[in-house]
Parts: structure tokens; sequence; C-alpha cells
């Protein structure tokens, strides 16, 4: 693939350089290059003003088709997370067409979802009051809305509101099987008191062992994915041994997903960022920097030799804060710097550095080749965190790998 | 105005619990409290489901009227940057309505404001050349947008691009005057060579001295706004005694011209964040905490008693990754905790770390009260940088310090 497209730009030279706007210019191309956003369909990623997403849809059904082959072995149902792409386009390749259940953060991605024919969400971000009147216009819509809790008061109000509403809610319980955030811990009495108080609701337990990403060794986060299941299959059971239901038992995140060996009680599991990768990711095991299938394509805007500095157009508001990988064995800065058409990574050098509309990139090694990044051309970033990088955006420009944009998806961004 | 919403809220005690919807529900009152986004206007910001964006409108009013005295004491044009409000409406606020210049970011935000009657534009970002027609189409429609560059490059490419195309540019050379990012020093003598090259093009000079942003003294911000202001104003003279046209001469920053005493030379001052303030700004000195105009309104989801934490339902998505307060003397983690209708700050705690759609707070002397955080109650988060947090939202909703949401308004993300 990098060959077939080093050809297609015509640029010879062990180090070519990278795909050059300003050098169409001099042919009298330029005027047709750039494309006021939402306007036209763009040829290939050359067309496109920037900052702008690109998404590699070759990428995207490898890492797609590796989970449903990975929770496949595991007996269990994926249902995943579309926090990550939030597009019934990117989902239309991760479910290959079938009818699969999905995770939401937002109701805004439940709305977006169930209207384009996806029925059973559930909503994994423990459930606010305020938000029980949009729960149940979707309910009443017909869309299998699940949502969860983990207090008391949140399953009373859950209840009050179902007695004042006459709709029918499912609630699953919020499982802490790693001390990480939220959830009730499976010896808890809370358990038990929370599921006799939903009644009816009760649909079963979930959890969600961040944690995970702080493992760093294959026996560390074997040992993760062990444990999430373990302790919520354990309260599904303390629930059962109460005389209440527990049809679902509900786990999952990327890194434990990807190395759970055994799901044993388990009924589905969950992940979001797998869809796309990214470094930290990368640096976790889950995939490699080869998988990562977006990357925000920017426009070189500068050169700073007295600093070695090279400037992008992409800034924070394009590749997010995210600082994911300042945590993880290999620091990326704010992202990987990669050829724009092939991904290929450019070695020694990051964004170390954004404002809100500028990325700068400097070298490891202190030195930089400016002739490797001429004013005009483009670079693409790979994200530390492809779900902070991607919000950041309202569309996808797709590719199958080369230059053309094959396909322009949009994004459901917001609450 | 404390003492007035504490009354509207008919809560008493020396600590009021903060505004609850989940108490609103026990009166029957929960199902119309939340509405789908967009369908209608919210009574008041107890209608809003959350995370949502709101801003308190005097804040704005009084923080645009303080610099806009500041500017005409110095006697220099005041060019307002919109990247942080990205909103006609704000425009409107910050101008008292009179016909005032603008400095965007993307020209997204040029588009917005032109087509709203905005027509002195600077685009302040070195021009990708990908982007010339979009600014050309945006002159030929009437807008007097100017762009800057710093390279030789980039002047061809706009000298070539009008030879090509017929289309009068105007450009403003980008000095370094804080070694901080872009921009010519003053003494390069390729300062004189993109002039010449820019010709009848060029406009004048502009820098944007972000170093600032590391002063923490008022002799050092004095100084670099008196550094900002001499080196610019060399350009201008080196051109001029080059026979250049250079009429603008624009700085700016939200400190240096807050701290600016004198501006000789200058005909222009640009700053953006001084409209919202935030919290590093309050660290900075250039606004106090009181003067915070915009938070993020979010409810209250979970109680962890084991590790003293509370869960909202603001995260990073809401709330932004920026961690700007990690390199001042105050870290506020993720954002400072309010009453939602006051605004008024609790102390002790923080939101200490974020999730996609989840906050946790904690308090730094670690103890917690769970009382003053009922789950379904709303807390109201301060921003460490206004430009981040308020590109995560799409619109503000105002309130005039109260909890009466009074308006409506649209922001312009994206490029």
């Amino acid at each position: 693939m990098v060959e077939h497209v080093t050809e297609n730009h015509g640029v010879g030279g062990s180090i070519p350089p990278l795909g050059t706007i300003a050098g169409r210019s001099q042919s009298g191309g330029l005027a047709r290059t750039a494309i006021a956003r939402g306007d036209e369909r763009p040829n290939t990623i050359f067309d496109l003003s920037t900052p702008a997403l690109l998404l590699d849809r070759k990428r995207l059904q490898r890492n797609a088709e590796r989970m449903r082959e990975k929770v496949r072995t595991l007996g269990v149902t994926l249902r995943p997370h579309v926090k990550t792409a939030k597009s019934i386009d990117v989902h239309r390749v991760i479910s290959a067409g079938a009818d699969m259940p999905i995770t939401v953060s937002t109701l805004a991605e439940a709305r977006h979802f169930f209207a384009h024919g996806v029925t059973d969400i559930l909503y994994a971000v423990g459930i606010a009051p305020v938000k029980l009147p949009e729960v149940a216009a979707l309910i009443r819509a017909g869309c299998k809305l699940r949502i969860i809790l983990d207090t008391i008061e949140a399953a009373e109000a859950v209840r009050s509101f179902i007695s004042a509403e006459g709709v029918r809610f499912e609630a699953l319980i919020e499982i802490d099987s790693d001390g990480h955030r939220a959830g009730v811990a499976p010896g808890d009495p809370l358990l038990i008191d929370i599921g006799r108080r939903l009644g009816d609701s009760l649909a079963g337990v979930m959890t969600h062992a961040g944690a995970s990403y702080d493992c760093r060794t294959r026996d560390e986060f074997e040992a993760m994915a062990e444990q999430e299941r373990a302790l919520t299959v354990e309260a599904a059971e303390r629930l059962r041994a109460a005389g209440l239901p527990c049809p679902i038992v509900s786990v999952g995140s990327t890194p434990t997903l990807h190395y759970a060996r055994d799901l044993a009680g388990v009924t589905e599991a969950r992940a979001g960022v797998y869809v796309f990768g990214d470094l930290v990711q990368a640096e976790l095991g889950t995939c490699s920097v080869d998988d990562i299938a977006i990357g925000v394509l920017s426009s070189v805007i500068g050169h700073n030799p007295q600093h070695r500095r090279v400037l992008i157009d992409a800034g924070f508001l394009a590749l997010s804060r995210d600082r994911g990988t300042a945590d993880v064995p290999v620091d990326w800065g704010y992202g990987a710097v990669c050829d724009p058409v092939t991904g290929a990574v450019i070695e020694d050098v990051t964004v170390s550095s954004t404002n809100q509309e500028h990325g700068i990139i400097t070298s490891r090694s202190g030195a930089i080749d400016f002739g490797r990044f001429p004013i005009g051309s483009q670079v693409r970033i790979l994200p530390n965190h492809a779900c902070a990088t991607a919000a950041a955006h309202d569309r996808y420009f797709v590719t199958d790998g080369g230059e053309d944009v094959v396909d322009v998806w949009e994004r459901v961004n917001g609450w």
C-alpha cells in the first residue's frame, strides 16, 4: 500500500516529501483543491481544507473483525461502545451489517442510533434523574434503552418516575470491579438494597474496569480481566441468591476484552476504542500503530529554524488536549506525525505542544529536516486517545488507505 | 445576588444543598424539567439536561466593559479575538453594539461573523495555501478579511494565487516577539524579503506574545507587554525604512493587554479569553474567580464513600482535557466546583479527574461532605481554559446571574 501510494504521488527518493498542496499550486491546480466545508464531496484528501479527520476504512474493518472474532471465541455477545465513533456508518462496519446491540455514553448517541434502526441500547453512565424524561421518550418510541445506577437515591428516583409516568424501565446496577470510578462492591449490602428497590426494573449488573489502563504487563492485564469478570459474576450471583433477577452480566473495556481468556458467567462484553485504536492502545498492546484508523490531516504553516520547530494548523481543538501517552512507556506528545496518505509514522518527531489552532512539531533528537515538511504540505497526526480526538470533529473523511476520499460520514457530538 | 438566589431556592441553613432536581421529582415536577436538546426554550437552568454550558451575561458585560475602557486608555483599536466565544451574540455584548473589527482563528468563524455583518476580520493563524480559495471567496463577497504569514513560501503562494485568480489580498507579517511559537524576528532580513514579495498586499505586522502565560509577577507581565510592543513596532519601522507600507501594527494577548502601560506605535490590540475569564486567567491576575462568566452545569450521579468521591456527569468532553492550572500556583484539576446558580466556589473540592462523560470530585483536605452533593443535584464547574471548555459545546444557556435562562446563543465550532 505504501509503495502504491508513493507512486501515485509521483515523488521519488528515499525520503519523499509529504503530499504538497503548495507544489500543486505551482501547476495552477490550487484554485480547485480547497472547498468550503460541507459544500461538495472532495475527490482526494488534498481537496480538504485542514484540519480534517481522516478514517481509514480498511483499518477499521480489520479492527472490527478482530474484535468480533475475539468475542466469538469467548462465547459472549459483543455490545460495542459507540462513544468512540458516534457514527451509524462506522457501526455498520463494526457490526458487519448484523443486528448488534450497542452501548452509548450520551442520550444524543441513543437518539441518533435509534433513529437509524438500532434498538438495543445500554446508556452506560450513571443516570442523572434530570434525564429520565429523555429516557422515557426513547422507550415510549420503541427503543429498548437500559440505564445504569449505583445508588439508593437513583433507584428511588427511577421508581418514583415509573410510578408517576407509567413507563417501563430496565436498569443495570453498576458494579465496582477495580476501585477506579463508580459502582457498588459485590459484597456490599447496598447491592441487594438497590436491587430490591428496582424490583421488576432490575435487568442485571455491569462494570467497566478502567483500572486496566494502569496495567503494563500481560499478566497484569489478564489478572485485571479476570478480576473484572469474577467480581461482576459474584455480584450477579448475590442478587440471584437474594431472589432477584439478574439476566444480564455485562463487562468490558478495550484492554480487558483484548486480554480476557475466559468470560464464564458473563453474558455480554463492551468495548469502544478498539474500532479505531490509538497511541495509548498501541502502548497497551491492544493494537499496533499500523492499526490506528483515524488521523487528523493538517497543513504545515510555518518553520522556526531557531527553535527547530515545524508549525501545523492542527492545535488542541483538532487534536484534543489529551496527553494519555504521558502515562505510558512512549510519550507521543499530542500525537504521532505521519505521511498524510500512507499513515506511515515519521520517526523522531512528535506534536510536542499545541495552542488552540497551532501544533508544534519538534524532534526527540533535537534535529529536524525542514525539507521533509514543506510549507503547504500535509501531515497526518495519529491520536493519543481516539475518543477525545474524534470528538473534536463533526465528520470523517473516509479513505481506503489511499488518497481518495471514498465517503463522508457524520458524527453525533454533544448531548 | 447570592442571597437573592438562595431565597429563590427556598433553602435555608448555612450550607444550603445545591439546587436539586431529585428534590423536585418528589413533588411530581420532574416530568417537565428535562427537555430534549433544542426542542424548546428552558425556563431555568434546572430545566436543562446536563451537561450544559452556562453563560452569565452580567459577568460578560462587566468583563467586556473593563477591556473596552482599558484599550480606550491605551489609545488603540480593540480587535477582540472571537475564538473564545465563537458567537455573534457574545460579540454584540463585547462591542456594545458598535462596529468593531474582530480576530478569528478559523475560517468557519470568519464565515459566521461575516454572515452576521462583521466585515473587518483578521484571520490570525498562519495561512495554509490550501485555504486561499476559501479566503478569496470571502473577500469576493465583500469581507475585508486579512491573513497572516511568516515565510517566503507562503508569501509566494499568496502572490501566485493573486496572479492566477485576480483577487486582492491583504496580509500581515507575523512577528516573533517572545520566541514562543511563530513569527519572524524583527531584525531578521527575512522580514524585508517577505514584505517585498507581498508588495501591494502587505498591510502591516502582528504578533501574539503567548509567553506572557509564563509570567508570574506584575513586573514580568509589564516587561512582556513592553517587549511585545517594542519588537512589533521595531519590525514596522524596519519595513517602513525599506520603503514598504506598514499601516497596521497589531499586538495582543489577554495578559499583555491587561498589564500594558503604553502601546506607543501600536494601532490595534487583540485579546480573546478576557470576555469569559477562567481559572488560569484568575491565577494570572487578569480577572478574579468571580468574573468567570461561563461554567458547565452538571448533575451529581454517584457517591463513593470508600474513596471519598462525588461523581458528576461532566467528563472531559464537557470540561475539556485542559489542565492549564497545572502550571499556575493553584491547581484546580479539571475545574472549580460551584453552586449551580450563584457560581460561588465550594471550598476545598475540585474536579480532580475525568473520563469521557464522568467527572470525579474530590477534596484537597481528603474529607468530603456528601450531604452537600445530593444525587441528582447540580453543580457548576468553572473552566481552567474558557476557550477549550466552550469549544466542547454548541450553545450557551444565558443567565443574568440567577437561575432563569434568559436566552440561548449558538456557537460556531469546527473549521
